[in-house]
């Protein structure tokens, strides 16, 4: 039997408290799992610094991978003998699944940000560069990596097999959302998977969803919402995102700086400070080698490093209050100006995030991250886009909604000797009636 | 208002996916979670290398503790206004309750055994010494944090208090059971708690349960032993703890050597080498310095420790079968010689485990883990110990059982290429009808 | 100590698969609960023929009135030296809630219709006429059971009572999503009750919910319209509903009709048919007797009769196609023709039913169903409607959707004999492109 | 197509709270179904009186028989390709499955015990008998209905496909089990059933399990255990089964007695009193016909019925004190003296119930209600029964466990105005330290 079509003796399930169990019959999925680059996501946590929010979200990117894997192999299952369904890209599906997020590193959010990284590229790059995961998927034919790197790219010809792993309702998408309400706690992110899996349906180029299925649909999209605004973007996690951007800008500063030398040098990330990461160095960068330096950088020679990293490590975040950049632009000169008075370097210290969420949209091409929209399948077997047959979907659809904060140590400001000075920044930062005690 | 009566503003709440949400009033308790040495319990895991064999279980110490925590809270809120309860040792529980485990390193059960530490004695000293933990207690009233060790070292001279923290049915056990279950997704570990809790009654010197509620404990009972023997002690986790430990061993051993020489100073574990580990060393190294050290060890010149620390980054295991070295002393001492024969180096490559459990003990004074029995309440105010009414308790009750398994890198015996060399060993290895694909 | 305040020796508690356990303390609950007018929801279903589409939604009113008794204990316990709360009133808001709806018939929906009945007029009769309730309430003090039967109607006084009983985000109605998602089985009707309960806040006139808990009652604003079109207007549970209406209506006019004689007389029905209800009447019909009737009525002689009990005994229910009545008028009458042509009564046999529902709305006073609208306590103390601060429930708020549906016993026309009859009635119902073979 | 084979054009789903969807594809089994004979299962609660002590308890065999139904089926799902299933009896099986129970009326151990029925043979009866369930079998092929019988007799030669259905760890048990478990509420009757689908296997004349599901066994064992003693052997539950088994009787008694006339016929109960049930009757007496007739017996002119109907109906159980008649003859024959002194008759209102469960036993052939053991598959392939492989189950194995409770009228008594006697009765009720105030 060739190396593609060789099954396990017996079928291995691994115990997931999302799905109660991933099955796994297929010798190169077995082998992929084993792989170091895919054992390596164990080191990456699926929602970085969420943690610091949500305790119970401890859970890493390996997790994740294999949830998103069983759910494509369950709808594969039920796509088996429909019409438009290719038994052949079987495989294939289930590789691209399992293999989505490879190329994730730690915390990405911040040091794709910071060091101008893209995850989709590393990805791209474990699975057709020099590695196990290459190695065993070209053991299955010459070139199936490149299918597999294709589809994670979006840019493989069958698009229904691209639609399976990324589209406004695929296999990454109602993975995470239940996998983080999970390990978080928090009662949203449920859905009726099941009946999603059962009325979805296999058209030439796209996955499609029977419209008798619409409210379960719905239920999703309003999860989604939810899970987005009540836990992605949480403003405490947001503040340890932000303290984390600052640490990496300022030990690359450092580490540009002729006046400054690290007591250790910092091996591991010399490549990101000089730009010119390649996928060996990459693959070494786990969460686990972050907190390392993190530690040692407390005992460094530089005032705003040390705080940085112990605050990041200690959980001392930044307070926060409402504040629109846009529409306080005065306000926001004059805070830069006092904090530079205070002594308080407000490159480091005194920190705008904005968060945008589109909860669902209907397609517009062109868009930077453009999804396809979610289609019904009417009984007369016409297509129709989500949003023009359901309400509520269509009350959201298209709005973007952002969330505007400022951050800033609130403990420092307490400290300030010049009262006129402190009473200045507190009136500026508690215009808006928030409460000075928010937590 | 005395700093040990202080309350929040507001009731903070943690959400927590165990307890739906645990809570904080007492100013103390929040300064306490707040502390350096709390948090970085974020940074041990709870199950070790559980999460190698159940995917789920990635979640830390600090998970834990806050649930230890909101037991005891809550079992508290149940006590108020009951005979025999001192309200003035609420605080002094809770304290315990939340710091019982802040002791534990990384991997405490391996570095425990290999090192010769006590996650105990940290636990204390962490408490009474130099600390920010020590400081908050302090602050409470002088002398208060002794109390705190003590109730966890269990001499406090209220039993009552300790039987709280540490019985055969304490917060630790029911928090603890729970919480593995979720994490790692397995059916076993759910007991109705909410009942146990409402049939605690306080007494003179133990908490005791009102028989109507034994059915709750026997339940409870039932789980702590499949929990023990199929999540704690399974032996995928055991063979991930053995490479663990010998890896240990043997950067021990060549930081002893001569000979050797680290190219990078293991400078976080030259105490624990040297058997001279202060609090300062100990807190330093939690299980994100473990992982850096063993990727750069994976590049040190010693082949026998960079095999083990890849084999335990990348979840190269070592396979087992079943092995009773009492019954099977000839065979280990043939098994020995044929592995150095092979040039498998035994006493790393061929590793006896063997894990042993008293699922549920009636009192035997002097015994070494002793741990107060349950007592059950009866209608007529009498007690009786919960083994003499409950068959299924009875049953089980002071029955030590051990499972034995020999442990070995079955990789490297396939490569062996003396053919009658590699059949005896699996010759011997099998004898037991053991299937060779045993995963 | 007076009737008011006493308590039983020990708490008791009732196992609730939905809220864990009721708890109940006091004397006069607990011999609420005891009395024959309460015992007697145990025969009343809650959802009526809902467990004809959803087989588990078998359970009882009796179910339901615990569970929203055990809500607003839940709340007021929160409420406890809040400011605003009068805790004389604790016991009236227990009550109320525990008796709200102790006025339900049999099928409560079909009854009222088909009598013009009201069951909110026999909860007021049940509470203030001569029953074992009345009884009891008038020990509490005389005068007692008016009050009780005030906050029902919602004229008592105290608004913040009446708002816990009935508003947009009362007790009822998050008991009732909960209790019959779970029943059902369906994943709709899941929101974060306990963090509900925590941000509630009593103020003069009504319970407001803190801005911070908004996205919680989003979330229960969108498990309403779900539960609303997913089960409570599922289309074969109307089929049902409108089979039982047909039978009472059959029932009434052959007793008005002179020539008809029931075999057995239909004693029960009586004094319904003659529209002249007393509550002893009223109180002995429950559903187990309404079977009886309608298992004996399979036997009468009147063959429309016979057909709609077997119909509804044993679920061969009505087909159903979309129809608009004000946009098919012509439809209507050419299918009113047809049917009578193929002797099969239409009055009986061609039913339009259509269902509306308004997810949330903002107050608008002099509307029939009045209910309070959402009130949200912002940080700085004012009140802010929801609809104007949650997109969502603003998208949603105030649009009446409703559904048209056409029912028929399909078996009826496939029999007929006359194709050309047949083949029309067929082209007219299925015009709309629905499938014929839709169950 | 034949009738057999032939399958639905669209698979159908029953939303089931336990096991999410009931699946049904084949035509036969949804005219099974829809036959008024299954829909009649809708009238008969799972667990009789039971809802009367945890007041979820309200579902149906109806539920019931459709989630043994699909246990079957999911098992036999598995079993394909697999060595001795035949596929061939893959509709035998499922029929089986979903006929079980058909033969279950009212209450059935109440009725069974007075009436001297048995509930299997009417399940025969409606097999083979003259029913919509018998021609539906018949279609499938002549002499189908038989097999159909014998499987659920355990007289069917295919011992592989009697063990599906009634074994120690059949799909019976298995739903039930978990079934009654979530309507109840309580956290017993929880095992991981997916585990033990997974590791049963089909051999020549049973149903094994992998040994290495054996601690999911172990836990299905102790779930059941826990069911019988927390659950179905409640003594609330019994106190209602004790006065429903004397309504009967009472009723039978004045049916019998020439100078007592009914004031209405109890034309659904003659042939019960009579002994001369046949099917046609016994269809027609559920559960709601009882309730009907229990309504009317309050206002028979016999004080004892009257009593016992309106305790039943309004829930004013019998109290009730341990009591073992073996032990305790004499007190036995002094209350039934005293009770008649006291003119409260004690053949109705002093009754001694007893109940005994085996938790699991071992193949003792000629016992009374033999089922076959469990048997593990070992890895060597030889099969080992489960008492000796597992400590706990070897533990409670062929423990038969007896529970004796004297039931009476405790109002009754504490109205006595002969103060001599009511002492001296409460002495010996009392005797065993029994709390008085026991609810």
């Amino acid at each position: 039997m060739s190396y593609r079509d060789e099954k396990l003796s017996e079928e291995k399930v691994f115990k997931d408290p999302v799905h109660r169990y991933v099955h796994v019959k297929d010798r190169v999925i077995w082998d992929l799992i084993a792989a170091p680059e895919f054992q390596r996501l164990r080191r990456v946590k699926q929602l970085g610094t969420t943690n610091l929010t949500f305790h119970g979200a401890e859970h890493s990117r390996f997790n994740h991978s294999l949830g998103v894997y069983e759910i494509v192999r369950r709808i594969i299952n039920n796509f088996q003998d429909r019409p438009h369904w290719n038994e052949n890209e079987r495989l294939l599906c289930l590789c691209a699944a399992l293999l989505h997020d490879l190329g994730h590193g730690p915390f990405s959010h911040s040091f794709e940000k910071v060091f101008k990284l893209d995850h989709e590229y590393f990805t791209q790059q474990i699975i057709i560069g020099d590695t196990k995961i290459n190695e065993i998927l070209e053991r299955v034919s010459p070139g199936f990596s490149q299918k597999v790197a294709d589809v994670i790219a979006k840019t493989y010809e069958d698009k229904l097999v691209v639609s399976l792993i990324s589209s406004q309702i695929d296999a990454d998408r109602m993975d995470y959302l239940q996998r983080d309400a999970y390990f978080t706690g928090v009662s949203y992110g449920h859905f009726d998977m099941e009946r999603i899996l059962r009325v979805m349906r296999p058209i030439e180029d796209q996955v499609v969803i029977k419209s008798t299925g619409m409210h379960a649909v719905e239920d999703y999209i309003m999860s989604r919402y939810q899970m987005y605004w009540q836990v992605y973007f949480h403003p405490v996690t947001r503040s340890a995102e932000v303290i984390l951007s600052k640490i990496l800008h300022r030990a690359k500063y450092l580490y540009e700086t002729k006046e400054f030398t690290f007591k250790l040098k910092p091996t591991h990330f010399v490549s990101f400070f000089e730009g010119d990461v390649d996928l060996k160095d990459y693959l070494k960068l786990d969460e686990m080698i972050v907190h390392y330096y993190f530690q040692l950088w407390q005992e460094e020679d530089d005032e705003i490093l040390c705080d940085l990293c112990e605050r990041f490590m200690n959980r001392r975040l930044f307070k926060y209050v409402e504040f629109n950049p846009n529409l306080q632009m005065d306000d926001w000169l004059e805070l830069y100006k006092l904090f530079q008075q205070a002594a308080i370097d407000p490159d480091y210290y005194l920190v705008v995030d904005s968060s945008s969420d589109l909860p669902y949209d209907f397609y517009r091409p062109g868009e930077e991250e453009e999804r396809l929209p979610i289609n019904l399948l009417m009984p007369d077997g016409s297509l129709k886009e989500l949003s023009r047959h359901s309400d509520i979907v269509e009350a959201i659809s298209g709005k973007k909604r952002t969330d505007h904060k400022l951050y800033f140590p609130k403990d420092r400001l307490n400290e300030l000797k010049d009262e006129t000075l402190k009473k200045r920044i507190k009136e500026i930062l508690y215009a808006q009636g928030a409460k000075e005690d928010v937590e």
